[in-house]
């Protein structure tokens, strides 16, 4: 398979990049490479960090990052095993657009709590 | 309500961030902002341009953005009524990380789509 010669493009609905732009951006996914961009953590830790998540679903997204390659797996043959969290390099690459996306709806905040206030008054708030 | 001291953070489940994070990030938002990045558009060039999306999860999309202070929906008083979509000065920070994530997802498919090879040559496939 001559995968240079593919235009990848989000757009179309049955390009992969589209699947693999969902597992960045999806609900647990932003957070999970946000919170690897800081350091390698360890499943219980990752878990703290992405305050809400559950067991299941932090599985999922970890598998679903390493299988597309951003993010890596290490089990250490302790006893108790211990499997460490880390971001790939192509991992870093993403997760570092993802923090000034972050960086900037956090910052921006005030602003869109205004804009919420506003559009309630005008069109009505249930 | 004393909103410049409040410290916003993603990370914490209940923090009003996040609930936004989630509209730009979510399955049609990252989509939306980034075609409304290149032109403002209608609603119907909008469903083409992001494809896949339903006429009410365009709708329900656009509405989180608008009130959220990320889309301006104009009106115009025209027999049958049209109605432009654009991005807001707020938006348009936010679209251009966006953006840049997209860019960088589509830029190294090449080497996602060989991690996946390998995971699941490694992990075996179902």
């Amino acid at each position: 398979m001559e995968l240079d010669a593919l235009p990848f493009d989000v757009f179309a609905k049955n390009c992969p990049s589209r699947g693999t732009l969902e597992h960045v951006t999806g609900r647990w996914g932003v957070l999970t490479l946000g919170a690897l961009h800081e350091s390698s953590l360890r499943f219980n830790e990752l878990r703290r960090r992405v305050d809400g998540v559950s067991e299941k679903m932090l599985s999922q997204t970890l598998h679903a990052l390493e299988r597309d390659g951003l993010v890596h797996r290490e089990a250490q043959l302790t006893n108790p095993p211990r499997v460490d969290y880390s971001l790939t390099p192509l991992g870093r690459e993403v997760s570092e657009r993802l923090l000034s996306l972050i960086e900037c709806v956090e910052g921006r905040m005030e602003d869109v709590l205004r804009a919420r206030e506003r559009y309630d008054e005008t069109r009505g708030a249930r």
